[in-house]
Parts: structure tokens; sequence; C-alpha cells
């Protein structure tokens, strides 16, 4: 978060014209991302309106927070970059009352692809689900 | 919806018992599903809430549909079946006020696994996206 | 094989062209494919130089087969296109002196991209692998 | 490498058992393993006929390359242990006479099942392909 860092400084601006105008992960409770070039971490508290009649955590609704951090880690460069797909594999269940952590981070970029790694932990490290996203660059600023 | 076929009547009977478990999925406003055995279909409209500024809906949640899709498929022979993972391409974006059809298609079962394939697409037969998910039978089962 | 028909004349001209080319696929013992818009069938008998002490064929040469198969069928259009990427659930083992078939079917196609399944299956039909492999055209002409 | 570490001994021996057992990776004139627990590099240099006519390796090729380092990974702590699917995303084209090496890194384990990602890169360290292996344990003893 250094402000003379202008990497840095692209990326929250990207970050928060995208939070700014995302009411989806706002309405499934997602924390507001921190971000660096690449890099993303939000967190999501697990509600009774997420789960079943066992309390487990819908499985979407896990690849929903791993997109969201995907989405601000891979248009932290400063232009727009969508999604093109992404796989994902369930480690544990999570439950009623947990606090997911999702964490971003870039492992490839070339052309206008990318490929971001994003892991869903409970705030003790223990991992509920592993995820790789494909990014697709539309090559045009996101920001001004 | 052959009351006389006993396969049917199991998938029926399963979809119910989840179905009635399932406060994610009615929370996004999802249909009850359709299902036969190892096929499920349910709609989901995209709400204000699950879009960004542009109106696009996110992605996370056209997987939360599939994902839906898939768990009533695969859970339809009377075994309690979980998601080991799935794969997702996007296709098209879906905007505020479409509905969204998902139409989950079983393609391989073996051991304890199976494979689903999962197409999202607008009422008017345009296809969101093309999912695969990727099931483990419990071997326990789902209902009395 | 209609040779009236100009789709399915392109796609066979598209073939021949790649397969000339192809020494990887030749070498593995792959048959000529045979294509039609969208759409590859290759055979590929399993060798001993292909599988372990135990007989069973290594699984990255299954994937090669589809492979191939996926690129035959997303070249059959007449633009030069390339495999993105892929994924693929191994269904069964595969064993010497089998001889592996690989079904190629577009499932979808936008802007300059697709999504190709492929089955690699055993002259009986069983299923021995389930891929779908993703494109990306280049934009330039395959054939004159 | 140390020999007094019985975790490092067993996955050299697992490796030995496998490595004298697998005349496909040994026929695609791929060096034999460098193992840890968890861990696999291996080599392959890309031959006349694993090209097509512009010299571009096959695909599948190297993903049968990242699949036995993948293989020799998740085998490393004594267990038979099993590929059950694979996703492969292709970063850049691979030329004749170019050395691939892949390094396979554990990324998860739990229950029966694993994860491992496996990055295939040539000898300056450009990335050519990123893998994602899941792998599920037989539960059997691999060597005595």
């Amino acid at each position: 978060m250094d402000s003379d860092d202008p990497a840095q400084e692209l990326a929250d601006r990207c970050a928060a014209a995208m939070w700014a105008d995302d009411r989806a992960s706002r309405g499934l409770g997602m924390s507001a991302p921190q971000v660096s070039p690449g890099h993303a971490r939000m967190t999501m508290p697990i509600r009774a309106d997420m789960v079943n009649g066992q309390g487990n955590c819908h499985g979407g609704l896990i690849a929903a927070l791993a997109d969201s951090a995907f989405a601000f880690a891979c248009n932290s460069y400063g232009e727009v970059t969508v999604a093109a797909g992404f796989d994902i594999t369930f480690v544990a269940a999570a439950r009623l009352g947990e606090v997911l952590v999702a964490t971003a981070v870039e492992r490839a970029r070339f052309g206008r692809s990318g490929i971001y790694d994003v892991t869903v932990h409970r705030t003790d490290g223990t991992v509920i689900a592993e995820f790789r996203g494909r990014s697709r660059s539309l090559g045009r600023p996101l920001v001004p």
C-alpha cells in the first residue's frame, strides 16, 4: 500500500472502481479486496442463506468467492480483463459461521491471457478449495 | 415423470429431500429442479444483486446455478454424492433481468465417480457457459 | 464425405494438410483422421512402448490421442486454430494391444474461441477418458 | 537426497520401482526423475518425431511429460496412486531441439485425493505450460 509505487497505486484504483460497481460480491457479504499487482485477498463469512440443512456451504458460493478474488487480481494492471473460465477442486466442507478467505496469486501472463491460482481457506489456514482461473484482457483501460 | 417408473420415483424423492434443505439455491432465486435419473434442469432469474454496474451477472453465480443443477443430477440415483470439483468456461455475458436455465446431463459414471455436463443458457437457447462437474458418491443412501 | 458439400470439402483439405505435417501423431501410430466440420475421429493402437510393466497405457498418451482429434476438429473450418488448453478425466485403464478411438465433437464456438468434447473409448465402446479442449483461432487461413 | 531421511529414501525407492517399469516415459526420451516427497522433476528433449512441419511440439506430448512428473510426485509417499485427471493450459510453443523441464509440486492432499501443480518450462525458465493434476491413492503399498 506504498503510495509511491505507481503499480500499487494503479492496482488500488482498479480495485476501488470495480468494488464500487460489484453489487454481487457485496451482496454475498464479501469484504472489500486487498490488492497488489497480480494479487488479491477477500473474505466471506458463511451465512445461513448460503448453506444446506447440514450447515455446509454451497460449493457454488465458495467458487463465487474465489472468482471475485480472481477478478480483482487479474484486473489489477489497469486493463479490463474478464474470466474466460476456471477450474475448482473442493478439499474440505465449509460450515455455517466460518469466515472464508480467498487468496489469488498470478501464475502466468502471456499475450492477453493469464492464469491465476486462488486458494480458499479458513482463517486458521486449513484449505477449503483450490481454484485456477483463466483470464483474458480486452485491451482497454479500466480506470481513467 | 411416470409414477410407475421406480428410477424416476427415486429421483423425484431425492430431489425433494435435497430441495427442502437447500437454502442457498432457494436464496439465489433458483427454481425447484426438474429431475430424471442422471439429469436435472433449473432456472435462475438474474437479479439486481447479482450484477455489476454494467448489468453483467457475476460469473461465480452463473457457476452456482450450474453447480446446483449438477448436484441434483448426480444425487438422482439415491446415494449421497458430493462435488469433487468442476470446470466452467464462459461463452457469453448474462444480463440483469434475463432468466438463466441450467441443463445437467450425466456423461459417465465409473466406480464412485461421475462426470456431468451442464450447459447454462438463456431461455432462447443461446449458450452462456459450459460446465463439467466431477462427482464422488459417499456410498450411503440419500433418502429412506 | 459428399464432394458437393463445400464445408466438408474444406474440412477434408484442412485435415490432409495437417496430417501431412503431423509427424507426432503419425509417430504415435494414430490413424489418419476422419473429419467433418467441427468433428474428427482417430484411432491409436496401444503399443509396447506406450505402457508400464502392468500393461497399462501412459495417461499422457491417451491425452495425446484426444488432443490430436481435438486439433483436427477445431481446424476443420479453414482457420489456423490452436489448443489453448484442455481438461481430461480418466475413466478406465487402457491396456497393451487395445485400439483406442477418439471422437471429437464441437460443443460451442464464440468469437475466436471454441470448446470441443473428445471421448476416448475402446472399439467396443467402453469409455477410457473424457476430454474437453479449449481452442483459439488465429484468424488466418489454414489452406490456400 | 539425504540417505538418513526415511521419507526421501522411500520417495527414491518408489521412483526407482516406477521408472524401471515405465517404458512409455523412457520411450519418449524423458530423463529419470529427481524426486522428493510430493515433488518430482523430469526433462524431455523435443525430438523430430514429436513436432509438426513448423517444428512445434505436439501439445499432447508436452502434457505427457507433465503427467509423468505428476505421477512420480504423487507416488512418492509409498502408496500406489493414480491420475484421476488433469488440466493443462498452453502458455508458449515448444520447438524442435529444445529441452523441456517439468517440475511437479504437491498443492494439497486430503483423504485419498491430491492436487499437484506441474510447470513445464524451457531450461532458461520460460514457461511452456501450466498443468494441474488430480490424484487418487489406491491405499496399497507401492514398494515392499
